[in-house]
């Protein structure tokens, strides 16, 4: 039987390294353009650094990763009779695989808060796991790529990380995204407005809707919420709620007027948008949009989430926020954080789809040396060192195998160019040199050869 | 309570992940310009793919993955009353995570064979976990970098490898590595010789310890093996191996001329040495190494270590071999693999002991504009667009903190140059520069400001 892979897990061949590393080098280099410094955590944490911090659904698709050893040896025997898988865990269990990178962080900030410099301003790629079902776009092993700023409230951190997202879609030939923001004091103002503020979740769920089920569905869905008639009425304009940024922050403010938060966060959000205004933007569309409300227990500030360009079916590639206590959780109080994070799987989708990968080298050698016998081959091996010192990628073809076995793999690898040493090329110190593509050949001295291939 | 990481495991700074980089992208680059092509494998593998293959302590340091829900639930109430560890463990695991990147290697070959041209010659850097104990340079999640060939027999891989090491040693400045090399080959006729086919390996773990025990305790342990004192006396050459390659070959060539395994190791060593020699090392020196031995069970031809230049106490920095039957485990048989690894935190520890550091590009901005307030802040991120556009690491300090406050930040961080905007400059469209180190200052233009960064 053949061996397989877990579930929801993937191998990467060489060609889809070669795109995932392009777009990581692209987001990693814009990251550090602007001032972000990369960190790295451990692949598993203690238990109890990532448990709780997800809530129960979060909870239940960490992976726990078994004691070493006697594992079993101090449990408790009724325990392991009433079969309590979720009791037991804890006990067999200590360590857990990273749930994304943004707990971990918060850990890193507090644990290390003596070396840190503030405001620290860090980036994180690396993989994290999680035990969902796995579907298309959905994995069990994912890259996440985070950059967050934590120990400043300043909104030009907001201004930033819209032309961050800018300047690596405009890179990666991603134009006309929709870089969409809210702010979730937009959000409460809205539930203080209509008086509802218990039921701000069950609204926001409800108008996140808008878009896919249409005015009708998404007010009776508030209604069956127990969110009154009345309440409705007073946030109709944005049942229709078009036209420039500048027409959606006024029609907000006047809807706001009353809520001291809202108020705030029509504030925050015009300095947001002016300050863009002002700059503009490379190939990006930044758009408000107050149905926004991804993660809402979580942001307390600016919303963000980036839409592949229109035409591209694909959820969201991108998104974060504004949260004001980021690394309270592990006691360190009062430390404001605003971070992004890039959808690598997706963006991997939009380009392939866009056929934006064209540009990328691939991972294979310009040149193959053919093999004719030891003597050759030796000979040939001094070429390649000379190309190697010059960042060509050269390869000799390991046996003195037939040619057509040795012109099918230059084929077969896609490999630009064949280098033929025959005896008579020994003498003459010479090389044959063979276009795969146009089929030309030439005979080059070895510095002939190496400024050829080098160009 | 400070939040803590699992023992074993490490947070990297901003300055270690820049360094780790630079070695991992060294390494990665040179393997690219040898012809050799990425592929990653996801970080847990079944259980199944993994157990049994690093023998019965391999087993034991794998780290298991606790299945996700209810686990208990068809498990055997019998054994849960016996508290058998080991027997559960494969009821309620069925993941763990990988523990090197040859048994996915393997595994990655045999599943995708239709999809590769062989020889295929892949490379590979990710982490990997063991369950041991901690100590100093030994951690629980560390990383390989590992570049194989499998599908040839050819010794020119041999050679390549040895130039692969040597070229990469080089580029980090780490000039005076010795790479040694043996051949399993060797070890076998030896022990033909001596008629101690049994005791191969008591004989090799002996010899290996000649440098720290010296002969006498060393030919002891041979006695208490039982390895007898007529055979100990047929290899005395071994205990007095020195002078130069050519030298030893010809002392093993006569030692082992009535063994065949032994005769053939003898002539494939003097290949790669012969041709070493023709092709000439960069800065690395080749050693014939007979109580090289290293996984003695895996390896059936070439046997690689390299140590760090003479004066740097550190163990090995990578090592390999060649192996005839690396797919057999997964049921494709014949396939011959050689490879190579390189210890990516032994070679931190060494470049940081010699200084060799010095040249990488720390993670941190080149310029730091001072915020004096709201209007001067724009006035400065429309000039940091114009610098980040041509690759200058650039950023606003986020709030109109003291100038004091500001100015301590570029200190520590250490930031070259501070760019000062007030109403002044404003009105003038100039930039004040200040040169961190020198204390100089210039008032300069937007397109002089660029120019002079951007050198």
């Amino acid at each position: 039987m053949k061996p397989s892979i877990p579930k929801g897990t993937r191998d990467f061949s060489p060609t889809e390294v070669a795109n995932r590393t392009y777009i990581i080098n692209t987001i990693k280099t814009t990251f550090e353009t602007f001032g972000f410094q990369p960190i790295e955590t451990p692949s598993f944490e203690n238990a109890s650094t990532l448990m709780g911090k997800y809530g129960e659904e979060g909870d239940r698709l960490i992976f726990k990763i078994l004691n070493s050893g006697d594992y079993l040896n101090k449990v408790d025997d009724k325990l392991l009779a009433e079969k309590d898988s979720l009791k037991l865990t804890s006990q067999i269990s200590e360590k857990a695989l990273r749930y994304d990178l943004t707990v971990p962080f918060a850990r890193y900030v507090v644990q290390h808060q003596n070396e840190i410099t503030f405001p620290f301003k860090r980036y994180q790629v690396q993989p994290v796991w999680r035990a969902d079902r796995p579907q298309k776009g959905r994995f069990r092993e994912f890259f996440q790529c985070d950059a967050d700023v934590v120990g400043s409230q300043s909104l030009w951190q907001e201004v930033e990380f819209i032309q961050l997202y800018d300047t690596v879609f405009t890179q990666l030939g991603l134009e006309g995204t929709t870089i969409k923001i809210n702010n979730r004091k937009i959000l409460s103002g809205i539930a203080e407005v209509i008086g509802a503020q218990d039921k701000l979740i069950d609204f926001t769920v409800a108008l996140d809707k808008l878009d896919k089920m249409g005015q009708e569905k998404v007010e009776q869905e508030m209604l069956d919420k127990e969110i009154t008639k009345e309440a409705i009425e007073k946030v109709q304009p944005l049942f229709s709620f078009t036209g420039s940024n500048i027409n959606k922050l006024a029609s907000l403010e006047s809807m706001l007027q009353t809520s001291e938060e809202g108020t705030k966060g029509v504030e925050e959000l015009r300095f947001v948008i002016n300050s863009i205004a002002e700059l503009g933007l490379k190939s990006a569309n930044l758009e408000v949009d107050v149905t926004l409300a991804r993660g809402l227990n979580y942001y307390t500030g600016a919303i963000f989430e980036v839409a592949a360009p229109k035409g591209v079916k694909m959820g969201s590639i991108g998104g974060g926020g504004r949260y004001d206590d980021l690394t309270g959780i592990f006691g360190l109080k009062d430390v404001s954080g605003v971070g992004i994070s890039f959808g690598l799987d997706r963006i991997y989708l939009v380009l392939e789809e866009l056929g934006l990968f064209k540009t990328v080298d691939l991972p294979k050698p310009k040149v193959l040396f053919v093999n004719f016998g030891e003597n050759e081959a030796l000979f040939c091996m001094k070429a390649i060192a000379a190309l190697r010192k010059n960042d060509v990628k050269s390869e000799l073809y390991p046996d003195s195998a037939k040619m057509k076995k040795q012109m099918n793999y230059a084929n077969k690898r896609e490999i630009e160019f064949v280098v033929l040493v025959g005896s008579q090329e020994i003498e003459k110190q010479e090389f044959t040199l063979k276009n795969m593509v146009s089929g030309e050949q030439s005979k080059l001295s070895l510095r002939e050869l190496v400024n050829q291939l080098k160009a």
